[in-house]
């Protein structure tokens, strides 16, 4: 059992889960109600973290979890831990000014293809062992 | 083999289809014509519905299968079934007015939520048998 | 393991986050600024592929996944590859209309269709022999 990755994968679906929260509250906070997302600048911000988050979790949960089965589940825990911080920052930078995200999203970004570029190598060795 | 949570799962994901089936049907029925997802009333509830489907997709598999693992796979499915249940209540009261969304969307959260909570147990005490 | 079916599914993670890239491509191309989702066209039809295919991961994944457990790892890789090449397909036809999405879209759906019913299949027929 992968159990330090399925203790990282909990914690980055309450972090999501958190977000999607915050587009609640910015629901109320600026006036947009359901189902508009669009019609203040402040609420399109974090529902664009939102969406990104969600636009981002089928490439970080299968890099993470092949990573882990192929590579292993330490380093594949602590990866996908720098890819919450990178989330984190995206989303306090994101919510102040649209030009403010880079940084979390580069953070996040390198944290994903880590994840990706060690599995691929992981599959790889193992068909090669198995040749 | 996590026999009865692979079948909730593949429940839950042809439930999530015809969801999206649903945004079809009503792109015709309201006029909205592809790319656009705005313009009618109507049409943009069933649109909210599949799109916060699709949101609460990576917080339900997720937990679903964790718990399944550090937990039990029959009490997954049960779970997961209700989670379902709760869908298409919010499906169903949606679609209705955007007021009527509340009460299927509180079950399939509590549904959600005790799925979480459930496996961050399994895998805490699974840390502690270990030590 | 089902090291071919690991393979598929960092190419289809890969293949989606190209189109990622490709609405910020858009966005720079025909002039919309983030957080916005709308303004031109040929944006919009960009930025609704990669969201239909961000529609269909929580469909692709799972039944990717439950086929290769229950039915076989490299039958399964050769329908991800075909699902893949659908989604290519899609991609290119709705960039230049939206009339032109419906081939790749078809083939994806089929080959999304095949998964999912073998998947139900193999479950099936793991109960009935354990009966």
């Amino acid at each position: 059992m992968l159990n330090w990755t399925a203790l990282v994968t909990l914690l980055a679906v309450i972090f999501y889960f958190y977000m999607s929260f915050q587009v609640g509250a910015a629901r109320q906070k600026f006036g947009v109600e359901a189902p508009a997302t669009t019609g203040h600048p402040n609420f399109e911000r974090v529902f664009r973290v939102q969406m990104n988050t969600l636009e981002w979790m089928p490439i970080f949960l299968p890099a993470l979890w092949l990573f882990a089965a192929y590579v292993g589940d330490i380093s594949a825990a602590v990866i996908g831990l720098i890819w919450i911080a990178g989330r984190a920052l995206y989303l306090t930078g994101y919510s102040e000014a649209a030009d403010k995200r880079h940084r979390g999203f580069g953070i996040q970004a390198l944290a994903a293809g880590v994840l990706w570029v060690g599995a691929l190598v992981g599959i790889v060795m193992r068909f090669a062992h198995m040749g």
